[in-house]
């Protein structure tokens, strides 16, 4: 029911019609290869190139007899080649054609991936920069801790959906293996030169040593990288829905004229994009185990993996593909109520800044012990509407140490507004470079 | 993608149509208790009943102004229903007519997997029936231990089975639940005594107390009973995988003329059955972990949950069954090779019954360590084609202590074939009560 | 490392002594029912029960050299019986006596955890009383909703609380399995009538059919229940958490003189109970899949569960007992901000009771559409301290339709405050009855 | 209960001490730079270095009181370093000392893994060499398929860790992050110079943008790697429980005199090292679960990870560490049956040939479609001991077609033997280059 999430470009990499234009293409690159190391008749290859056809429809029927997709699918292809059509697949076991195949999809698959992530990473530094400055609250526990702004905070998330780049752009590599060494892998109808070459004109490396099928290690690694990269989303998605809180009320997803928040409750207006990703996120941890589980096929392999990645490996990258689109669309959408930042920043009543009051007194003549506990008395003192700098102006031994002048500075916020801007910088000429 | 997977009646549960058929019965049934209790006019329920129609299209094309699906929905009744339309969905927030149709839908469903079950359960009785007395080599460790039947291993998966629709019924039975307290659960909206009308109408029982939802604890139960379920057809489908071996050849999936078992070796006949089984019961432990992710959502609610369970929930169901359903066929056409089985204990050359041995010397003047230690030895010492029976019988000390007759009898295999067939006696009377 | 979070009384069930305690009590068992059925010597049965002791120690010596720990805890016993010693374990083989001592230390672990939950439902259930009738916002997308009040939310945790019990305790049951069937299960060393009786001593049931072991389908159904009861603590940790955030304050984790939120920044108060069982309910879920994945044993067994079960069986009672008994503590001292729940409910600008508004004009002579679209209106031209009730009394088409005095009454929470009550009144009276 | 796989190495790496010596050279790097960069006192730094001292009891003791270990471990420290105490920890927080600690601990830990690995790769590489040459029967579904040999088999395994060898690299590469950014990360209390200057000290990178903490995904990463080389291993073993059925019987787990299978069945030895590996890949990939779901905290950070972390980082490593020496062990001390392989390949009459001669049958006048069929008829009419290739010689239409000569030639095996040493050849040479 992954249909519901489905996009063209991603949902046509992984339908029945593209998996096998991809196998018919690895195919005719065999046979052409074939032909020119004289394997196979050069007519064979040019027939092959030029009428190798096939129908979804024809596939299904021979499939009824044979129960074997590959086997139906060259089936048809010899149908409509003709005489040259017993050169189809030659040499080949069902795994050569269906796993390099198979790579290609991935390959393919990723790349829209890694598109869809440049995409997200471009929403993310244009709120970046216009963020920059636009002080809130950073938070530990969920509670007020230091400021920070909603351009540093973004930039964190940034700093991470690079790194899952980084891991797909592996994961895309390292997959882009072709296998054309049969049976069980000893190249024993095929010789190696044959899979190098095949391999080269499909731009794909041979597989070191393969079993009958390319590793699952391989695949798995794949999975382990989407998840990584959807659970980074996740982590974006329940920041946002965290700041969209009605008692925090920081951010809000675009909401569209006409859209409805609730059946019961027409005030509401819900961060629903945010909530979506995360429950997608769950999806693709799931479809992650199943992949880790189809590693440890039984010796030269069975064939157990491949109702797995019937399912699978469609969901996943129509799943993923969704998401980022999603969530590059959320991001540039999104308003930031930079007024309610400012005010839920007062309600720490300067608590934010407690740490800085602490070095200071540490700097002069207080222990650390002794800092500690007056700046955690005079914060757990505090009543309602009271400020933390006014309770110390007011406490002798802190102004005594420090006096008000650097009070007063310690809870300007400009130090961290320096910082932030300073890391930020760095930060921005660090992926320019 | 799990289309590949789907059988008709199963898939007709869960298709966006049959959805909003549970939620117009829900709506109904909302509305005739309403009019019944007063609460609308009588007329608005009629029409209600009557009038209310929807068309997959036009809920679609609300849905794009509204981006809320059950709000597209009830526009739709309401434009086909006329002026008693203002009374549809009346006092209800759209959990209450959402979760409480998916319960209906989830009743169905695992109405249809008990249905299969009891199919499953049937074909296994069958053969264990019919192999009751089929002796061949209990294995631990993957070796041999000592003999059992064959019928009394399908009996082991039977008890297993039997446990599964246990459990799946408890499901059944805690998911039929109805929810009509409105927006976070508390009856303000709508009364208590409404939801349990309702309820009764649909032959449900209200839940407890509920959030905006009904508690996802109820919906990750049923998944964990489907895992449990599946992962019993997993040990099933692996146990056959093993027996299929070419080693061991003792049981072979019906292999259909025009069959084709590999494209490049025509001699191949396969265990694919048992093979795709083993990997759906993967994806199933997958759904599984989703499902239990879903359970802590935040507050009254967050809506994280949907866009797992519009996945999960159909592609589970429907794999579920395709699961029973090709077991079921796998189990009826299989072919049980008797003389293979018998071949193969003969492998052990009697070590078969080296525990029963090892009793016989403890009965006498053996302790336990010298009389382990004896038939390991002998046992050990077997070369090619001895037997360890003969080498009992030319044991001196072995002689002695329990005399041939007792050896013979020990490794003619009676003892096993009496204890078997008893205990198959009892588990066969047991599941007729 | 999960000594982290070890209480006495389970860590003790765990222990490797407390294993082989129990496997003693088996073996005792058995040894006495095979001398009242004759089998073995009355006094060998008096000897084992009198003299049959063991020696972690000694057990870790003989098991250098025997690879297999039951054979060396069996031998320490049989040292010490004296002549007896030969009668211990007899026909029985490890998994006999490995299974049902398992089974037993699963006994008490479970009774444990239920001790605990009926310990954290008592401190929920004080705290349901004590504020029955503290209102606060219901919140649905982390967004205000409805007023409901906080014991009303508690009442829903301990619904699934209660529910988790009850699964706990089908899992205590279905795991009081005992089984003396022998090798692979088929009594051909030890009478069905023998495995009753030793049952009936142990308190136990005879599996149904065995393998070499119980089948671990039983065993997955006990990680099962655990994880859901773990999910339900998650889901009330983190609803802990977001109240105790700084912006909605309404609940504090008691904070002990001298404790430290933060070695930075001494202001802080943290909700590390909770945040510290979120993430204990990740470990579960993980032991679960781990259990899971133990189903599918090869043939009448293999022994790779075992290792999984070392770690896990432990690891889980010990996370499980602490967790619970870490929420008691959490629940029992928590604080409730009454004041400021009153006031957060004062953000929504009278919101809340947007849908009570709809419904009133839907009543009257509004449709539902119109209703819903003049509700969404007025409630998104809320300026900042403006409220709802306020626009409702000024809008002439609102006013008209019902009527000032049922506006107020619709602000006053009046409706809200009695259908909690009465709800919470029917469920205290049901959990009593 | 991890404690059953601990070997020294690792289990010390992961100890409590061990954790907080990490701690303390952070806290002396840290001070060593503060004191280079006139932050704090030179002698302040030199009495950290030579003073700071803690003891766990101690530690225990204060966190009785502050409920936060950090804070108690610098109490401690400052009470033995005396007056220049109070610049312990100066302007960090928590998380600056504590993760880079845990990077500290995660590379030795690594570093530890791939010593493991180089030793697997080396005992493999040894037995590689040994069975270049050692013909077995490849496998796919389990059934016999074609020839390979024993080596060539373990060549795929080889390359597969060697992958997993890169991807543990990787992640050891990308956890050595240092974080000194303070509070929410944005370097309010600590500059990023000193950042970079305690990083190089450490010889680790500092973190592009942190939060309070090490974004998670690294951490996940690195159970990732794990978890992907753990599943490489239970391959392996998966492999070598086959192989050792009692109807294969190709190789045997070393047994040791005195050694027992079975407390039941004198006769067995089992695989018992492999089936270990094989439960112990399943807790593997659970503690990956957990790690992936850490990455989503709250904001800046929540604490929920840590609970998860204190148990599965040395869970996971010590497991991985045991798992890998174990492993190499198994194949050190492999027994590889050679005469049973080649009895083993004989059980398939010819038919591990069959795809050849369809290849040469394709070759000549035979279409695809009746090669296929004619072996495929020929194969499937074989009687017992009946041999495919006499089938061959005696059908005309084959016979006819490619002549005795290359039929003979086909089932030689002569093909295979010279495309896996030259395969082999390749292989070897590549992995020295």
């Amino acid at each position: 029911m992954i249909a519901r999430y489905s996009r063209p470009e991603m949902t046509k990499i992984w339908s029945p019609e593209a998996r096998f234009k991809k196998m018919l293409e690895v195919e005719i690159a065999v046979a052409e290869c074939q032909a020119r190391m004289r394997i196979i008749p050069r007519k064979a290859a040019q027939d092959i190139r030029s009428k190798a056809k096939f129908s979804l429809a024809r596939i299904t029927e021979i499939e009824q007899t044979t129960k074997h997709d590959v086997i139906a699918f060259v089936t048809n292809l010899a149908e409509n080649v003709g005489e040259s059509g017993k050169f189809i697949h030659y040499g080949m076991t069902s795994s050569d054609v269906l796993d390099t195949a198979l790579s290609l999809q991935a390959r393919d698959g990723l790349e829209q991936i890694l598109k869809e992530i440049a995409r997200l990473e471009k929403a993310l530094l244009k709120k970046i920069k216009e963020h920059a400055g636009t002080l809130c609250a950073g938070r530990t526990h969920g509670m007020h801790a230091e400021p920070t702004s909603f351009g540093y905070k973004l930039a964190g998330f940034y700093a991470e959906l690079h790194r899952n780049k980084e891991r797909v752009a592996l994961a895309w590599e390292q997959i882009q293996i072709a296998k054309f060494s049969g049976a069980v892998g000893t190249y024993s109808t095929q010789t190696e030169e044959l899979e190098r070459k095949v391999a080269k004109q499909l731009e794909l490396v041979p597989e070191t040593i393969a079993t009958q099928v390319i590793p699952r290690d391989r695949h798995a690694e794949v999975f382990n990288s989407l998840a990584l990269l959807t659970s980074g989303i996740e982590r974006l998605a329940i920041e946002l829905r965290h700041l969209q809180r009605t008692e925090l009320n920081e951010v809000v997803e675009a909401f569209t004229p006409g859209q409805k928040g609730s059946s019961a409750m027409p005030h509401k207006k819900n961060p629903i994009s945010a909530e979506n990703l995360t429950g997608c996120a769950r999806l693709m941890r799931s479809y992650q185990m199943a992949a880790m589980e189809d590693i440890a096929l039984w010796h030269e392999r069975d064939i157990s993996h491949s109702s797995v990645e019937r399912v699978i490996f469609g969901d996943a990258f129509i799943l993923c593909d969704y998401m980022l689109s999603r969530m590059t669309d959320l991001i540039s959408g999104l308003y930031v109520n930079k007024v309610q930042m400012v005010q839920n920043m007062a309600l720490s009543q300067g608590q934010l800044f407690s740490s800085h009051l602490l070095l200071a007194l540490v700097e002069k003549s207080f222990s650390r012990e002794q800092a500690y506990a007056k700046v955690q008395a005079l914060s757990h003192s505090l009543k309602a509407r009271e400020q933390l700098k006014d309770k110390a102006l007011k406490d002798p031994e802190v102004l005594k140490a420090i006096g008000a002048k650097q009070i007063e500075k310690i809870f300007s916020g400009g130090t961290h507004k320096a910082a932030i801007a300073e890391a930020l910088k760095r930060f921005l000429h660090s992926i320019k470079g």
